[in-house]
């Protein structure tokens, strides 16, 4: 805890009201769900419950030089949680903003603040009956402004969440309040419907930043669609592992493929049909036998895709079409299941069996939650996300030379790649017990391993546990880290006494700052 | 000319050799084509050929207090060509650097200097017999990069140009040299594929910006489609423009058209097929009953909308179905002809009449050019182009306004609305003739007139000829221009010496700045 911070939370009672503030040491401390290190301490918090009180807490921060650690609803699990780069950072939990201010059916927008979480966007939708969908990640407890903000992404559609963000309003670390695009032009209708403003574009200054804490902002919602399939992809060899990658990045360029298609391999079924001691209580990776066994039960290939389609059901059988001439040459199988309308009109939820709504479907969930007790009942997970080219070789070399690190460390190897038009995240975790000390010193060694792996061929994650993220700032190296320099000139005067998110994705106000 | 300009200039030919200095006086001075007061002035350039070049000009002009105006190829007609804001500026003329560094004929992007035209791109790609499709704008002899860096828009499904940037090169106003997004690792393979990097994304600062100048930059390109289509819509009835702008819109949200459609009235087909004493010669806005005429002589709707469609054949049919029975049931009439390759292979421009080789086709052309010729064969125009959002009666009860407005000031209105899923562009020009004090004085109280009922209305446009960025961008006044005191922030700290396009969208250099 830095000197000034016994004041600041003090005096943020007087504002926020004492149930709003919590200690470093109460129950409700913020800490990383899953620790890396077993001795991660926990840190206090304040809940501002509208934007002029983030501004009277940032004006307070200001002036107490207390360093803030902004989270929407801290959910970024195998990523740090709600934990800030430093314990001894005060986090600022806009949880409690969490009003869905517009939605517009017709034009397909919402205006919303940072507390509410996918369920509650899909809810409202469903509430009101408008012909929207909304992309939800794999958990729906998320922030769905958080996780726009942080460039996470869904599996819809509109999955690149970041790049549906239109108009934000901005609380800036002087305590300002800025709009951006067109909402900054008073009483005009185009604030959430065009991206642009007049100007050079500052909105992507506050996606993965510290330079302004974000309290609304407009995001767009596709049409709910026609009719809905669900499809999957077997394919058999591992070693055909290329021409599936490219076969689906093509697609997904000449826009056949509508989402991004999520490939996985036969451990990462498992962790959904576990825990682990199901189908293997030895140590070390699981033997390649045990995998075939456990592909066999299962009843998958060697690589499982997921993918589905969206709109007029006329246009579905023809993408279906197009998609089962490409896999069946291939000697892959294909199977699609299309839903249509019961009653002549578009599809509904009533009309979709279970098993396939999905968060591909727009159905928030938390069942990939369990994935995490894959070794213990008490489990958690570090995730590695490198980003990759959509080019099938490339992948499959990597996934070799991962497949032997995972060995050498002694951990499952679970693969899920999110393929995109031209290119990958190659998400990757390393499930482990929580707090098991031997085990997490491994984890932490073959997370490195995998780090470097990456790193030597170019490949940078698209995100950053909190641990880690100067290490991954410091792979953007060329002229002497110009563009590190660039955001921090950036950080020095938006934010001279430095007291938002110091340390966000490697950038430090210049009084932390040590010397590269 | 500003004090330090003759010494500047001296000492630029010194680094770039006296060709590629251009005297203010010289009969290659750069001024706007149409200039809307006669006595607009010209100014000086510079012509550097490097990346090497633009760096020491760059420090050259923080050494000698000299302000740089940047253009790619300057052919910004109609919202001042390559004409500075004030005559004194130096325009950095980057036009020599015109080289296709990289094609990537498999995911689909390149690597361009701000001096390769939409000709030069699609010849390249024709030349080397790739599989990818160039999005064009009106006129294909500017520049790719700076269309896309001034949110310029082309025709195609890629046409929201500025959204295909990937991973830009920057010369920064201390001439240092900066890659974002994922360009900043060095030797990684995914420079073009993924807009991101890490951090505040920082690649749209550089849009309409004064903050940097932009070197080279990779912009995605579409896959070469396996068939095409060209469609128009014709409506007859004028007041039944609502139906039409909500169903193209729709439609366009639900990705059935995949381009801006471009919806145009009697008067534009008629700049088509100009002069307008081909069809009139009276004083004033062509009445109604000339239009009527006009009309019928060129068999169209009051209303014509253009689109194109573009992939497999099998989902062009369904687009196609779709699109009739949602017009035809308005009583629209649709057509649409479909281009399929003639032995078996994808469609090739020798598949297409040359009717159909539009921009749409992703044909550069500068066939718009004629338009200009409207009243007089030395004619020129300015653009009013202001955002709206996508809603048919608000449309329409903006188009009574505007017409009523030309017809007051006795201008003929030409409108092309570019339609997109939530806004449209509301393009409008004034032609008039060179140099005519009568006429320009119209026409300039013309564009003040329709630019303020456009503020009534909170549209804005989204870009501005040089003469009115600064009124444009006084229109972002939300908590008293927060967002401009921002822009102005970031160009004080990363261009102290305000070099770098002074008074760009209204963005000045301390120096140069008044109060507002």
């Amino acid at each position: 805890m830095s000197a000034g911070t016994p004041d600041f939370l003090s005096r943020a009672a007087e504002i926020l009201g004492q149930e709003n503030v919590v200690a470093a040491d109460s129950a409700h401390a913020y800490r990383d769900p899953y620790p890396l290190h077993p001795e991660a301490a926990s840190s206090a918090g304040v809940r501002p419950g509208s934007v002029e009180e983030v501004q009277q807490i940032v004006r307070l921060a200001n002036g107490t030089a207390t360093s803030l650690w902004t989270v929407s609803r801290g959910k970024n699990l195998g990523y740090g949680g709600a934990a800030p780069r430093t314990a001894d950072q005060v986090v600022l939990d806009l949880s409690r903003m969490n009003s869905i201010q517009e939605v517009d059916g017709e034009l397909g927008y919402a205006v919303i603040e940072p507390g509410v979480t996918f369920f509650d966007l899909f809810e409202c939708i469903q509430e009101r009956r408008l012909s929207l969908f909304v992309s939800v990640p794999a958990l729906g407890w998320g922030s769905v402004l958080g996780n726009a903000l942080d460039r996470g992404y869904g599996m819809s559609p509109y999955g690149d969440h970041v790049q549906q963000l239109c108009g934000l309003e901005v609380v800036l670390p002087n305590g300002e309040l800025l709009r951006t695009g067109m909402w900054a032009m008073e009483d005009s209708p185009l604030g959430h419907v065009f991206k642009g403003g007049f100007g050079p574009n500052i909105d992507q200054l506050f996606t993965q930043s510290g330079l302004g804490v974000v309290v609304r902002a407009g995001i767009w919602l596709m049409p709910w669609p026609e009719a809905f399939a669900s499809g999957e992809i077997t394919v058999e060899n591992q070693d055909d592992l290329p021409q599936l990658i490219d076969s689906i990045a093509e697609l997904r360029r000449r826009e056949v493929f509508q989402n991004n298609c999520l490939v996985g391999n036969v451990v990462r079924a498992g962790t959904m049909n576990g825990p682990r001691s199901r189908w293997y209580t030895g140590e070390g990776s699981i033997p390649d036998h045990v995998v075939e066994e456990m592909r066999e039960a299962m009843g998958i290939g060697n690589w499982n895709a997921r993918f589905a389609l969206y709109g007029d059901p006329g246009m579905i059988r023809e993408r279906i079409r197009i998609i089962e001439e490409r896999f069946n040459r291939s000697g892959f199988t294909v199977r699609v299941r299309l839903y249509e309308g019961s009653d002549g009109g578009p599809v509904t939820y009533a009309d979709i069996d279970e098993k396939d709504q999905t968060t591909m479907a727009g159905v928030p969930s938390l069942k990939a939650l369990s994935t995490v007790s894959w070794y213990a009942e008490d489990g958690g997970h570090i995730d590695i996300a490198p980003l990759m080219p959509a080019r099938g070789e490339e992948v499959y070399d990597f996934y070799q030379e991962v497949k032997d690190l995972y060995a050498e460390y002694g951990f499952d190897l679970y693969i899920g790649y999110h393929v995109y038009a031209r290119h990958l995240v190659h998400v990757t975790m390393i499930f482990f017990e929580n707090g098991n000390p031997e085990q997490l010193a491994r984890a932490r060694e073959l997370y490195d391993k995998v780090r470097q792996a990456a790193r030597r061929r170019g490949y940078s994650p698209y995100r950053g546990h909190i641990n880690n993220m100067d290490d991954i700032a410091a792979e953007f190296s060329f002229n002497d880290h110009a563009v590190l320099r660039f955001q921090e000139t950036l950080k020095d005067i938006l934010d001279p006494a430095g007291v938002i998110s110091p340390g966000k994705q490697g950038v430090w106000p210049k009084r932390l700052r040590t010397s590269r």
